[in-house]
């Protein structure tokens, strides 16, 4: 089963082959720590998702969380889990041993973490959401709301959400309506409706800790003047204990296609005039406080795409390997036995095209998650700050193309089971409607191709880009020693240069004031770049491979070839698609620019 | 709400400017008919879907059926809209007067069915299984398996299905095991397990037609051993009326992702030895009766992901005019009014692939029915062998390309609503639902591309590709007078010659005997010859628009350029992204025949 959730040898291959895991063991925070530390939380992960996580899966996906007298009723399975999931430390692994955290690297916490989000991505969903609310808290907040709110949030009592939309409101922040007016006491009383908030209410914990984009009266327009508010469920008192319950009221629940067991909620703010609300960081500062917990979340939401997609890859895999059906195309004797289905080339196909995919994604999401750690952990400041650029460019990359792509993973792994893959009895239906989420939350991933061509290629003078260039060139160099991977070295390198000429003449356009045009098809922009930096990542893998290869371990042979060819299926059969995207950029095509309301 | 099935002028472009439809009432078999007709027959089916079909659409999702005492039920609201189905005779729309039909070409029938499939696709399957497990009989039957068995069908007293699917066989219906026992009076005893037979049981109708694939004693092994039989849910006196109960059972439902309201069932025949079929046609010729009642099944389906894919866009649009968010990339005023998203060029892009998707597969779609007619109605056999051949070739494109693109249709539109699309308030994700079953049934899409390389293009030398090409080279002709299309043109032209290359090499690669090598990627061919097919469909559609404009009405203008645009869309965006899947099938790439289960 544990091989359900991730092929644990990938894993390792991930983390201490790949990504060299160990090596953060040489810095001062995580000096406490080795491999024997790292495989031990891992196991603990493992052994919790599978236990307590995965078995209820589908139940939740089929009692959605309902709404009794005012509070979402979830099905008695995932109290227990979250609760297993607090006790084994896993919410707090990267705080310090001082927080009551593990001192784990970012790295580790998220390979942990992709257990419980291959297993339930709705359960997981609700410490996930209180770990985004506690790290704005931490870095933004006073000692005093760290001590009332965030302290009890480590301790796993408190839970909490991002409260972001309105009705209005989604994509375009600058217009939320939700006011905050000063009170006499140095607090805020909040009034305004905030939808499709997730964990907005439910039974897990004493307290929900609202973190709720208002405007204060004296709020400049558009993004500039949004503050960020410590918005409680109830409200705590000096000594710590629960006080009255706070003007915030559930309004009601949204009826999912997936993600079904995390509750979406409405939330009305202040409809007796007496939602109290604590400001955290500065006035009119609330949404640069959000994008700055942005990376975070957008890793968390991108490997959340990938598990779903690696959980289908594995499944449909095992189906296709127990599932007799035809013969080959040269096999006319209809009284031969039939092969398993995994035997067809269509088949293999459509199950090398997942594992490209959902392994090519995960390594990304880890590696993003080892670039977090050198942001917080390399040595001198100018070292964090480049590590900080290449992770702010990869971001929208890290959040979008999984979740277009591991999507597509999900759809191939119900082809793969046919009719009953369509069925409620598989759960790879299950996992293709949750993941149809990923593209839309966290910032739908047209905004996202806007944020990568629009600020993160352009952010201090393209210097992030000439960062990733060369880090692709470097793999580039290591895998020119390597003959056998010349086929998949070239297609890589040639994106690499077509893409660096159509960002030169974007950037042209931009410079010269042409917004409108210059970003009109950032979406082809997006995918390019994705699959440029997914090919990197599986060339770095299959470098990697082969070093492993040249050991000469028998038993790793398979994983190894395995490795090689599914580089070898992106790098030939996807890669070298993005030129045509590529040439419509180029050519400044405005059939999309160009079209009009009353034309449809 | 009429527009929101399909957009009328639309179809009014289909059929009298495109397809000429109005030219099929020259044939004596539809000399009764006139554009009148037509468009009456269309809004008597428009009125049906808007106020029985659409209402009980999401019910139905909702409340998908239930297993009672060995029966199916459904919600209430399902048989008054097949009623009225029924009594309106577009069960019998293509049947001659004599038959109690209309005697309306296929092209006008599949037109007014496409309405009930965008209203509601699971309602509109029961009437579409019976009008093909009739149309069985009526080819294959007895005189008096028509009478006893065919004309209660007609009479809307009895419905059909098809029963092909085991659980161990599925693509592979060589390895069917129902047997069929003759017995003393001429008929026989079947016994068996069949799964996944849509419409298996319901309350509809008096009686259940079962159009069953089983093995007689002395079959030989394979598609050569099967044989049709009818195996009627209630056994039918000499008088007509209703007998015993026969001996099949329905031993459960399926729970699907989606399509709910249509039972998917698991039936048991002679359980107690005693489940009384008729032979259909010829011993051991039954597969070879259910393949030439392929093609309008086949279209039947690919219309199906077409008007799923079409009620999607249609949604879409209208919530993309009406939805307020955001500004345009030059906009920096935030105090300036929202725009609506529609002016967003990446929600252009998003709507135009939907109408490139939809209205050239909708195109597909008529334009196959019309051959259909041709194969029946053109005046020499040659003709209408011709036609057949060109249908033959078109099948597998007009059943696979819509269920992947319209599918994909279908995502976009929720993207389009965002937040709101993915939950069950909104329709467009029980579109995505429902559109997802349409890749798998009537032969997975997989399967088409096989029957596509490895049959059709093959078959009688390759002269249905000839025809293709030549078709594909007129329209092209015609678009040559029109300086404006020249840049629409070119893409099709080039890809036509690409994949006639590629074509004529991999037929080589099957005439040395190589045949897993060559049909190895058949995947990568349906794409990019289901691509030729609609940047045809759509040249010609462009070739319409511009005769329209020249017409000079000031009302036809929006829609004119409407088409153009699409047309411009799918021919540069998407046309030339084929070069890169001919690439790899000219290079015989052997990534996906060489990887190994081991591997994985």
């Amino acid at each position: 089963m544990s091989e359900m959730l991730i092929d644990q040898r990938n894993l390792a291959f991930e983390l201490y082959e790949v990504l060299d895991a160990e090596g953060l063991t040489q810095r001062p925070r995580f000096a406490d720590h080795n491999r024997e530390t790292f495989d031990a939380a891992i196991g603990t992960a493992r052994t919790i998702a599978e236990k307590l996580f995965a078995p209820h899966n589908r139940k939740s996906d089929e009692n959605e969380p309902k709404y009794v007298d005012g509070a979402a009723e979830l099905i008695p399975e995932v109290k227990p889990a979250v609760d297993a999931f607090l006790e084994a430390g896993f919410l707090n692994a990267t705080r310090t041993f001082e927080q009551g955290g593990m001192q784990m690297p970012n790295l580790l916490s998220q390979a942990c973490f992709a257990h419980f989000q291959s297993a339930n991505a709705a359960t997981s969903s609700y410490p996930m959401l209180t770990m985004g609310a506690a790290n704005l808290i931490e870095n933004f907040g006073t000692e005093e709301q760290k001590e009332r709110f965030l302290q009890p949030m480590i301790e796993g009592r408190f839970f909490g959400t991002m409260a972001l939309t309105e009705p209005h409101a989604g994509s375009s922040l600058s217009d939320i309506r939700t006011k905050a007016e000063p009170a006499a006491d140095g607090s805020y009383r909040l009034k305004g409706n905030k939808i499709f908030i997730s964990g907005g209410d439910h039974p897990l914990s004493e307290n929900i800790v609202h973190m709720v984009l208002a405007k204060l009266p004296d709020a400049p327009p558009g993004v500039k003047g949004i503050s960020l508010f410590i918005v409680p469920k109830f409200l705590v008192n000096d000594d710590g204990s629960l006080g009255e319950r706070n003007d915030v009221v559930l309004a009601g629940l949204f009826h999912k296609m997936g993600w079904r067991g995390t509750t979406s909620t409405a939330l009305n703010f202040g409809d007796k005039d007496n939602c109290v609300g604590y400001l955290v960081g500065k006035p009119h500062q609330g949404l640069a406080c959000m994008f700055q917990m942005m990376n975070e979340a957008r890793i968390g939401v991108g490997m959340g795409a990938v598990m779903l997609g690696y959980a289908g890859y594995l499944y449909s895999l095992n189906y296709a390997r127990e599932r007799p059906q035809g013969r080959l195309p040269d096999g006319k004797d209809p009284t031969a036995p039939q092969v398993s289905i995994i035997e067809h080339t269509d088949v293999k196909r459509m199950l090398l095209a997942q594992k490209s995919y959902v392994e090519g994604a995960f390594d990304l999401g880890l590696y993003a998650a080892r670039l977090f750690d050198d942001t917080e952990t390399l040595e001198t400041e100018a070292e964090r700050k480049t590590a900080l650029e290449l992770l702010d460019l990869l971001t929208p990359i890290v959040k979008a193309w999984p979740s277009d792509y591991c999507l597509k993973a999900n759809e191939l792994a119900i082809q793969i089971l046919g009719g009953h893959g369509y069925t409620r009895e598989y759960p790879v239906e299950q996992y293709y409607r949750d993941n149809r989420l990923n593209p839309i939350h966290e910032g739908t991933n047209g905004i996202q191709s806007l944020d990568l061509l629009a600020r993160k290629v352009v952010m201090n003078n393209g210097s992030a880009l000439k960062q990733l260039s060369a880090l692709i060139q470097a793999t580039c160099k290591q895998a020119a020693a390597h003959a056998e991977l010349n086929e998949l070295r070239e297609p890589l390198e040639k994106l690499l240069a077509h893409l660096g000429k159509v960002t030169v003449a974007l950037l042209g356009d931009l410079g010269q004031g042409k917004v409108n045009e210059a970003v009109a098809n950032s979406a082809l922009y997006l995918k390019a770049f994705g699959h440029m930096v997914i090919g990197w990542r599986w060339l770095q893998q299959a470098v990697h491979a082969q070093k492993g290869l040249s050991k000469g371990v028998e038993a790793d042979v398979a994983f190894y070839q395995g490795k090689l060819q599914a580089a070898r299926y992106f790098l030939l059969w996807e890669v070298p698609s993005c030129h045509h995207d590529l040439n419509v950029l180029e050519n400044r095509d405005a059939t999309c620019l160009d079209m009009q309301d009353e034309w449809f």
